[in-house]
């Protein structure tokens, strides 16, 4: 069986590969001969998951599942959400992003937040979607080098670390996205192909 | 293993119950003691899902999961969505809910929509969730008696008759909750309990 992953990041090509069986081959846009821009336009994670995942289904005519990833902070109505990767503008930088949010959440004492990942999955003609939540709470100074995004500033329910300065290992185990990763593996492993 | 599907619709707890082998036991809300209404309040399917599933969890210390469905009609930005329910107002009709929509839409040639179902899930410390997507169009007069809410007019990509003229068991196999149920089915089965 083979399925496109519709993203163009190869380190989350490598992360999924490597959670599932080889009679499972990933493929990436490149390898179906998708060099363009997937649209991604939508208000909500699920619309713009869909949108990708139905995009290169209609144009390249492969199964495939596409992502998307947001921080969902309670005392902001939910904010920064669908737009986190832009919350401070073009073009997308990580630093602009945490200033903004720290400064947006400055003196609120209410700090939970929560990462959440959609993956869309469109399998022959059914539509499927996978989701990973992960709580905590949003410090108020940047703590840790790894990770990316607001990953210095958000501390997973149960921890005292922020994702930051977490092995990666760690993060895949306890973040949204791992999770959502895990569903999505055991539903396709789960099918007979 | 125990886990409660946070619903009060029997027919919906019989039908995951034949889906899950005998080592997942299903209970009901009233089997944990839970008589009160859940919270529902949100304005995403998810939302409303994950409150569910957290109110039973927070209050009665169970693993659960709960659900939620709208119809997301695309001329209509995706209305009636989460309210799909309740689009008509109170106390819900599906009767004044189908005409109001077939009402909203006369006129309108682009009829194209989709049921969309979120189940939240909540076991231990984690969060996932799993998606149905059915997707078809919006017909201008109600055809058949069976299942519920917009069944009489909505039709499924691919076929001619509308979801309430399919056998509940032809529907289960393509619709929105029969695939979000096998996903979720799929996952909780793959894990050792």
């Amino acid at each position: 069986m083979k399925i496109c992953f519709a993203t163009n990041n190869s380190k989350k090509i490598e992360e999924v590969k490597a959670a599932l069986p080889d009679s499972i081959k990933i493929v990436s846009l490149k390898e179906i001969g998708c060099e363009e821009e997937l649209p991604e336009t939508g208000d909500t994670l699920d619309h713009n998951a869909f949108q990708k995942a139905r995009f290169v289904k209609e144009k390249y005519g492969v199964d495939c599942f596409a992502d998307d990833t947001g921080l969902e902070v309670a005392s902001l109505q939910g904010e920064p959400g669908v737009y986190s990767g832009r919350y401070a503008g073009e073009p997308r930088s990580d630093e602009r992003n945490v200033d903004l949010l720290l400064k947006n959440l400055s003196g609120i004492s209410n700090r939970e937040a929560q990462f959440r990942t959609v993956i869309a999955l469109i399998l022959g003609e059914d539509e499927y979607a996978f989701e990973g939540v992960a709580k905590g709470k949003i410090i108020e100074e940047r703590r840790g080098e790894k990770g990316f995004g607001y990953d210095p500033i958000f501390v997973p329910e149960g921890m005292n670390q922020t994702f930051a300065e977490l092995d990666m290992e760690e993060k895949n185990r306890i973040s949204h996205r791992g999770k959502a990763v895990h569903a999505l593996v055991q539903f396709l492993t789960s099918k007979n192909f």
